[in-house]
């Protein structure tokens, strides 16, 4: 009995290192892949920067397609729980729009664009997931906004909810299209300034596209405090 | 000189023919893919329906894929020239955009989407000339509608006109999109009308919204009699 307890005990100590180890891996690999794409990170690359061993990652992962997959399922899940943060702190929906599109608009900035080729092209599992994430999360994320924002009679009521969130979807996988965005001589934060005016604009009543020029015109009342 | 002058007559006779039968196997072509697809459509089904062999049709087109570039061109041009003719006869550009939306959903609804579907996966030079067609033609027209309506003051100025035409070029590409357009439980002119009603309402000015609205409640003040 005394040796399962102990058994137990050195299990319970071990499990949070490891556990350590594998979220710095993937820190690690999100700074790379962040700034340089996926296919022009290697795992020697990680190792090399952690001054760790290439053994140690392949204890914690099995191949760079699993440390794909886990790096962008930790990275949606934090980018959902910032959303939904922003939903119930958002008094109105128009606030909240333009939080979620600042927000998106700050991760954008930070990641090369490369990263979503990389990942359509090369990563066909890891891509799935985030398409299923799109069509699952975002989208009923979308829906729910408008709900709410017709009950604040700041969305037209009378309007296709399905239709204008898949818009809505839309637009937004355009901000991660390299090659739409860099067709344009505007930087990212214009595009998707214009692209969620429009669509607040082709959505809003009178009211709701009133409150947004209020919103744009004092950018210090949509002042940004959450960690996108 | 008397025998080169009789070649030379009988030259131009033959040739209005041999483009009359080369015209009549493109209308068969096209009748049967606007209602099968592209791929349930064999030279065979052509040759049955006409009541010709399939060498006649092997004399004016080298295979299928030259049918079908052929006739995808023949119907880019005319759709083109129709286009252009409603730009020219709408005093407003509301109108115009209201005319071309029916217009393309007049066509639309002829067209089994799985045509769509089938040119992407199977035909890739056709695909090509459709995708530059969209980027030539179809980017530069919306643009010049835009501009137009700047002047008329039915559109906003200070708007990115590239951007919002590319958008406007997105929204049409997806009523060509048999997975979106089957994703929604409503016809394809009540997505087509939503959707353009999201875009007016994206770009227009007040009076342009206005102008917009009056249509809409009056149909019979955008009837439409351009062949489609």
């Amino acid at each position: 009995i005394m040796e399962t307890c102990k058994t137990k005990i050195v299990s319970i100590v071990l499990h949070p290192k490891f556990f350590i180890m594998q979220e710095e891996i993937l820190t690690q690999f999100k700074l790379l892949v962040f700034k340089r794409g996926i296919k022009a990170v290697s795992i020697d690359d990680i190792a090399r920067e952690m001054k760790i061993s290439k053994k140690t990652i392949y204890q914690h992962f099995e191949d760079k397609e699993d440390l794909v997959k886990k790096l962008l399922k930790k990275h949606l899940d934090e980018h959902k729980i910032i959303i939904e943060k922003i939903h119930e702190e958002s008094e109105d929906v128009i606030r909240e729009l333009l939080l979620i599109m600042q927000c998106s608009t700050h991760m954008l900035t930070q990641i090369n664009p490369i990263v979503f080729e990389d990942l359509k092209h090369y990563y066909k599992k890891a891509w799935n997931n985030f398409e299923e994430f799109k069509k699952e999360y975002v989208l009923g994320r979308i829906k729910k906004t408008l709900e709410k924002g017709q009950k604040q009679k700041l969305i037209r009521k009378n309007i296709p909810l399905d239709l204008m969130a898949q818009l809505r979807l839309k637009e937004i996988e355009l901000l991660m299209d390299y090659q739409f965005i860099r067709s344009f001589n505007m930087s990212i934060q214009e595009i998707q300034k214009n692209i969620t005016e429009y669509f607040i604009l082709g959505v809003g009543t009178p009211k709701g596209i009133k409150k947004m020029y209020e919103y744009l015109e004092n950018p210090e009342k949509i002042k940004f405090n959450y960690n996108c």
